[in-house]
């Protein structure tokens, strides 16, 4: 069975990462570190919020770890099993559709200037009756995005600095992030490496990777991510069924974020609007990143249904038009081409059969890491795989990992003390590559 | 000489807009209007910021009169020279540009996923080098955005609710808003048609469009538009010199906006760097849009120098880093690469004959209001005519010109109560439309 040391390294050590951070951003503005001169600062104070955020952005620091280990092995050939990048090409249709429509912004007949800030009317139409077809879904609450990420962002500034959140413990760190940055978070405490006013939902192998609800206390939001990024679980309509009857019983929002659902291979539900109630009580926020291999096209969508109100009766889907309409001009018009041409009856094929390529990838990792003797959770629903090495440091077990393998993961870590002790390795990958660290994993991690 | 009438109109009433669009928000969400149910609302308080908010936002305002108009008229020909959007179509090389970007995704080697969230290298250091030449902007200084109007409230993000704001008066209305919803700005106080924390920085031909700095009082930030949103103006060097030493003196940022930079046609600066000493107390934020016809493409940058420093030194640029790589993903790949194609020798040479062609409508619609005996600002060196109204309230005007001419303008007040008894009329547009605009009025309101 395959031991990872348990070695202290400075890698998982906050004050030290806070450090290198701070001397690598004063090494990018090399005027100030050579010259630091009181009289040229002006006398605006930095942003507190910002001044609250741990560390860097958790992608950006992997793949600059992933850059140093490659300038450390110039001849090493590395595979990145980290950020969850898709790597299978864009379906013939949907790249045509774009190509067409980008083409046609040439001609007097074809060129559009603004489009409408909520997103291409056919577009959110097509959204409502292909993948929420059955839920009700109305075209004029769906919303198009630029992509999950921007699109919670814009969510905060929605909510504001005084709602109180909740986050399933480990999650997509732009929840958490985005919280700090918008001053609900609190002050961080480095013992228990928690933010003090947000609410931590431990999800793991001993709750089946659903929060113990009982023990959860009222929060204003709930953000919650299934299928889970990083743990690749689903929630079970069971324990959604329980998720919405809790924000019932609280008068809380919840945050659904189905920016994986396409990879769902059993019964658990692909939205949370499959959950009776679920229209009073929930915002879903999802996107064509993994679904369709937007990750650089960027487009994603956004429902707020009619019926979600505040405590005062104000709907929310007003001030969420109001914030797309002044924080943001609509996605662009050729991502939304794209966009339609997935939903199309040849663009839905396409892109399924890009999903069961990367769910066989999965696959082919679970079985290598279970292989080592390892506990894998995920991986079936979700194209992630979550390992577990218990009684070791994630920042260890992803250093290790590269040392001995050139493969990149994600320390659990970096999504949140609960993912301490677990790696995530991403599915998205080209077949060879999944091979060949599979291969490499088997043979130098046993 | 053309006289408006001065009688009052509900449409320049903020108490009763305000409850028409209330009574719009619930006519759109039909379910609450039928059936408010208290016991169906969640205990989450309304964001106290969004309540602040005046009206919607103005542009989408405007595109609903319009519509209400065309249902009015429907067999009248509308001619929208309200919104800023751009008509002519884009220079082949950059559409073409576009398509076989988005073509090649469909190929394994052409495909690309996440890009990084600053924005492809290769278009960061073209900015730098093209429209920065001689400047000493470097490329890790250019941010690639989706556009000036997300980018503000990015930029807000990272201010944050602390910092004090001033804005030209009129302004673009980004500016305000993003800073009401971040909770800069404090109460409205209906009698001025101000927020009380904002400081208003009168611009109007009295001033010469260049506020007086000497009345001005200090804040952290503060916005500065030129060629001006909706006057038309552009600063002169003379005074951009003494902005920038006004904000060296007071230790405050500016954010300068020079989306209409490339409208500039006689000696005033286009870029707030040209100003020495602007490294060290300004951003500036600039778009595609307006220059290259990216009203629908969505894209754009922003400025960052090393330079620029809070109060205890630490550099803006880090902190806006980490908002980019927290609250943003980057800019769609597809328009990335049409922007690189705007700024090939060919791209510019077909993206100024655009401009020349908007400049040219403006000169048409210069010599018509003239033409009336009316007073016009701007369209010299900005896609914009201010007219002057005295005594009349822009919204008046407004409804008055459409109602007559079935042309669609912009009420200044919509901009700040400094752009009372003006309208903004803008030149994007065909050059059928502007001269049968011009004709309209010429004949229709002497």
């Amino acid at each position: 069975m395959y031991k990872i040391s348990t070695s202290s390294s400075i890698m998982h050590c906050p004050a030290l990462l806070e450090a290198r951070s701070r001397l690598k951003a004063q090494m990018e503005t090399s005027v100030v570190s050579a010259a630091p001169d009181y009289f040229t600062r002006t006398r605006v104070s930095r942003n507190v919020n910002m001044e609250k955020l741990q560390n860097n952005y958790l992608f950006p620091e992997i793949s600059s770890r992933e850059l140093e280990h490659m300038k450390k092995y110039p001849h090493a050939k590395v595979i990145s099993l980290g950020i969850g990048d898709t790597t299978e090409p864009l379906p013939e249709i949907v790249a045509l559709s774009m190509a067409n429509y980008a083409r046609c912004l040439s001609t007097p007949e074809g060129y559009k200037g603004y489009g409408l800030e909520q997103g291409n009317k056919e577009l959110r139409k097509a959204i409502a009756e292909t993948l929420y077809k059955d839920l009700q879904i109305k075209d004029t609450e769906v919303f198009i995005s630029d992509g999950s990420q921007s699109e919670i962002s814009r969510l905060q500034l929605l909510l504001g600095s005084k709602v109180t959140i909740a986050v399933q413990d480990p999650s997509f760190p732009a929840y958490i992030d985005s919280g700090v940055i918008m001053g609900q978070a609190g002050e961080f405490d480095h013992a228990s490496g928690r933010y003090q006013k947000i609410e931590y939902m431990k999800c793991g192998p001993e709750n089946n990777f659903f929060p113990d609800l009982h023990e959860t206390p009222r929060t204003d939001i709930i953000f919650f991510c299934s299928p889970n990024n990083p743990t690749g679980q689903a929630a079970s309509r069971e324990q959604l069924e329980q998720l919405v009857e809790f924000a019932q019983e609280n008068g809380s929002i919840i945050v659904y974020d189905s920016a994986y659902a396409a990879f769902v291979s059993d019964e658990s539900p692909r939205s949370i609007y499959e959950i009776p109630g679920a229209r009073k009580v929930a915002i879903e926020v999802s996107s064509f990143s993994k679904i369709a291999g937007f990750t650089g096209v960027r487009l994603g969508w956004t429902v707020v249904p009619d019926e979600l109100l505040y405590s005062d009766g104000f709907p929310v889907l007003h001030d969420f038009n109001r914030i797309i309409c002044t924080c943001f001009n609509g996605a662009s018009n050729v991502a939304q081409a794209g966009g339609l041409a997935c939903l199309s009856t040849e663009g839905l094929a396409a892109v399924h059969s890009a999903v069961d390529h990367y769910k066989e990838n999965a696959r082919i990792l679970v079985d290598s890491f279970t292989s080592l003797g390892l506990r894998v959770y995920g991986g079936v629903n979700a194209p992630y795989v979550w390992v577990h090495f218990p009684g070791s440091k994630s920042w260890d077990v992803f250093s290790e990992i590269l040392e001995k393998t050139h493969v990149t993961t994600v320390p659990g870590s970096g999504f949140g003390p609960g993912g301490e002790e677990f790696i995530r390795v991403t599915a998205f990958g080209r077949r060879d590559n999944i091979l060949e660290a599979s291969r490499r994993m088997k043979s130098l991690l046993s």
